[in-house]
């Protein structure tokens, strides 16, 4: 199983075996986002902006207006870092102090480029794939013009780690006698029935590539 | 209705329709979240690591380990920004260009204090109350040797924008004759029934401020 090299900055310090570095556990859970959390340094100053995302091997495609604030800044080669997050149950414990939320997460930093012409598009696919199987074929394909007012960025991740929580409520043995209720409240995030645009002129069913996505849980 | 102070690094630029600025739309977003992602700079670095936070008024709070990398950082001082990202809907426009999300988020910039004492507990309490309202008498309180493990930090909001997309598909006028389908795949968070703890030694039926909680859409 390929790994990402840990490096200082991505070793999960606290409660170590929460930390995941292997390629399989991380790129699921990139995948399952539907967006990430961009992170650069304007001005000396942080930003964090979320942002559509694809991901092939082990280099994600950001994409935006060219003419937006993310798109120069995650494209220009500075240091980024991209987060992706699942939040799977809010986990009650009897104590507050133990009280947490089971969530999946991965934090990967690597440097953008601008990509163009061939590998522009090949990367718009990715995304358009991502995010619907069989989008790229049921939409209209982008338009010379089109292409001009977007910006594609691809970021090779140099490193990356993840952080998971995935059991149930761990309280300390002296409060397990006490009054206090524990357990789990579970969230869910699923996609619901399409609805079809009012000004749609052709059949308003939508097509099996849109029906497929319909149910799926994230 | 009391507004956020526009500045520079919170205006939105593109499709400035979308920017809003009143405390109401801001806060509401923050609220709904169960947790934001934290952007700091470290070793020249950006950083965004995810957190759960609880608001009042103007005045975010962060709770962690002290131990973390995230409360050393966020609690020193240094500029941090602050983002809640709600994904509703993927937008599928018969054009991939016109394709989107709708979403609801809100970026905002502060610098952190690191809370003690009253201020401290208050802030827990706020955070307790914020991810499920009533859970802060439902649960044991924390102990002093708990309180010292624990670190929060407060950040007065300096500026905060909140971007909303919340319409239907926006095709070019040329494209409503085309052989695409288009619409809206709905995303929705949900709180499903709570799974009360195995090695519960009381009623495990949930206590009312937790059945509260669930059906809950975020």
């Amino acid at each position: 199983m390929s790994e990402y090299e840990v490096a200082k900055h991505t070793k999960v310090r606290r409660i170590p075996e929460r930390g995941h570095y292997d390629e399989e556990t991380v790129h699921s859970i990139i995948d399952a986002a539907l967006i990430c959390h961009v992170g650069f340094i304007e001005d000396e100053r942080p930003f964090v902006i979320p942002c559509i995302h694809g991901r092939e091997g082990r280099t994600l495609y950001l994409h935006g207006a060219k003419a937006s604030r993310l798109m120069a800044e995650s494209g220009s080669g500075k240091p980024l870092c991209i987060t992706f997050t699942h939040v799977d149950a809010i986990v009650l414990a009897r104590s507050l102090f133990h009280s947490s939320m089971n969530y999946r997460s991965v934090v990967a930093f690597g440097q953008g480029r601008v990509l163009e012409g061939d590998e522009k598009m090949h990367a718009l696919e990715v995304v358009a794939e991502g995010l619907c199987p069989g989008r790229w074929d049921g939409a209209r394909e982008p338009t010379e013009k089109e292409m001009r007012a977007t910006s594609v960025v691809a970021v090779d991740i140099e490193h990356a780690g993840a952080k998971i929580r995935d059991h149930g409520v761990g309280d300390d043995e002296e409060d397990l006698d006490g009054p206090w209720w524990a357990g789990l409240l579970p969230v869910e995030r699923r996609i619901l029935d399409a609805i079809p645009s009012p000004d749609l002129r052709i059949e308003s069913t939508p097509p099996e590539h849109v029906q497929a996505r319909v149910g799926d849980v994230l």
